[in-house]
């Protein structure tokens, strides 16, 4: 069932050990097939060298496990709630990368500081709202994936304009067309993190407010690269 | 004699170089065996390319030397006190890793800052109180056993429940059901270390006060985990 | 049609990602023939692992291709600018490398704070003023290469003297006689970028003020190492 | 001549871009038969993966070449300098490894803050004073080492003791019995240096005053290693 599916989402995991986003049984990818309903999910708490594409657990749309003998990632519903509202989303990742979690466990949004930045994302990455105690209580892992989509709509960000969120206090989360693109999606949000906590440091030494890129220039690169106009890369066929 | 003990530190110890948590003949892990009343350790002072788990030393639970041609490691008494006092443990690990070791050079607790902490720990990773003078001079290997486990008693931590402690001035000891738990301790215990040094950089440059995990996520997060009704990770039969 | 440069610009691409100065399709390598005023250049969006010297795209000192399947990194328009204006360049690189994209995020010149500057280049690394706003809806890539060109002129600085840039709220070019050189010129700047930040924060902790390499130590550096009568490496025959 | 000397310098030099301490053809590593009153050095400016024993230079303790078709590392006066000083070094070591290195561009000597640092070195590693323009004008590369052994006997600083000290502006050199432990020097210095940045910076966050190794404990650990009765490692028969 979903086989070639499976191993997309296996082989997208195992991309995650490899660009050092994840140690021992941290992070998940899902791949979703739209057509059938259905969504294939890393298993929880296996480690990677012993995982196989057959070891991945397919879930409905309602949640429900549908095949696999293990326990799908403990952040199933989550995932599950980012596919039910981001209709385009066909990957979704979750990693505990150390740049990520440090701004998500600061609670601030990423800046955006500059054109790596906005060849990514039409604006800042957001840091959702902290989930309240009865969030946290019951079910809590649908739960952060509501916050996630309530912050997306309440800044009316356009998810496929902005494909990754930071959760308060936990890390990240990032999607794409793919389950590769969306673990692509993970590392570019990685170096971004990074690059601009050291764009605050040097910044703070002489001139801490100038910073922050241009909104025609951030408009710009993210034109060139996702606008209807984009003259990034190669043509599509 | 202990082979099987003796191969699993060896190895154990081998994937402290795997990980970058140790250079050079920094660092040492133990393991041992409950029922004999013996422990396993590296031997002092051996560049860990030419180790073999023939070289591992076995020590009883009085610190007598029971099996070996080598030194043991110099920081045995401080392993043999925490077998001593932390009767679930079933390795012990202590590293120069730099994060861990900069967080004890400056004399701080690591804050639980976020979910990567709360999955480890359930409360903030002490650092011990620094040894008095007549401690150091005196059985100093062991008296950093001692006040490991007097912090852990002063401050009514269960061992179990924070796997790791920091010596001021000098670094980390971890433990775990077995050596390799306890060295995958010591590596999410770095990487913890360094989250928290960023998060705590990232909120400087705005709100220096808006961090640190709320305790109702702080539970959810531990609980999940590693309480009685703990739903991450496969069952165990 | 120039085998032997494309290769040699084709390696020089793959040297980036070993150097750890590039992720996915981030960055870019040309090399230019005079003689023939054509210069070779990889391809717009293509991943490092998929390319092969039979890519690289073929472009004249108009900026007009004329050979190769695939369109020209987006960034040619820089490069062409640099080697019209930069008459002994052999090669361009631009990478989105992390420290030296965060100088020019915080829009800052990096200062000439020691001897491995100095061994580099005969001053601070400009970062060049940031681009207007009709400078960046029309045009763009062109007006990158000019503002580099313009802030060289304006500040007497020659190219040959300091092979490298920052562009405001972008990241570094740097440029050699050979495009292999060019990389290791982005090595180099990265490095010393990283170094700066470091050299700022150590010295924030006691005497910020003591920091700035001496003006008879970097002539001395540099000199020793480009001028007329240097002294460092083996005598060219 | 001197080929088994030669092998160990080339071997002790390629550790050196193993262990991550230099890049392109910065570095050099020197060992010395004292015997002969001989020492093997680098050549200058060879890359690393283009050098073979053969290439080493045989220079006299007055400086001049004795064998070789290469020219030495241009930092040849300064190893010069140290072995006719530093009675037991046999070994010498130069880097721009990037943590030393900024402690070095910052001025500053590096604290000792733990144990780390006092397993290596009976006191803080001395950044030595500046030379002045006179000294950088003539005969540079012999005043760096006139300045580093200046600034032992000035601070009474045993160079048994402290196998490394900080060239202001520049960068690291360390020293040790053989040229592959004046290597593992250079490894322990950038680690030292590494975690006393981050020591500050951690400390900076909460009580800035609370660092600093206590000089009982610093003893303790300093002489456990290399004292008199030293019991850290194996017994040397």
């Amino acid at each position: 069932m979903l086989e070639e599916l499976k191993k997309k989402v296996y082989e997208a995991n195992m991309q995650l050990v490899k660009l050092g986003l994840v140690v021992l049984t941290w992070g998940n990818v899902s791949g979703i097939d739209r057509g059938k309903g259905l969504f294939v999910i890393k298993p929880s708490g296996v480690p990677y060298s012993e995982m196989s594409p057959y070891d991945m657990v397919v879930i409905d749309l309602n949640g429900k496990k549908i095949e696999g003998d293990l326990n799908p990632s403990s952040d199933t519903p989550t995932h599950l709630e980012l596919y039910r509202n981001f209709k385009n989303a066909g990957g979704v990742v979750h990693t505990h990368s150390s740049w990520a979690c440090s701004w998500a466990q600061a609670g601030r949004d990423v800046p955006a500081y500059g054109t790596t930045h906005a060849d990514f994302a039409n604006g800042c990455i957001p840091c959702a709202e902290g989930l309240t105690q009865d969030e946290v209580e019951n079910e809590y892992e649908l739960n952060t994936g509501r916050v996630i989509v309530k912050e997306f709509k309440k800044r009316k960000i356009v998810p496929d304009e902005c494909p990754a969120v930071l959760v308060q206090r936990h890390g990240p989360f990032t999607w794409g067309s793919t389950p590769i693109k969306a673990v692509e999606n993970a590392l570019i949000l990685e170096e971004i993190c990074k690059m601009a906590f050291r764009t605050e440091k040097i910044a703070s030494f002489s001139d801490k407010s100038n910073i922050g890129i241009e909104q025609y220039l951030l408009d710009k690169h993210y034109q060139r690269k996702h606008g209807k106009n984009a003259y990034y890369g190669q043509k599509k066929e």
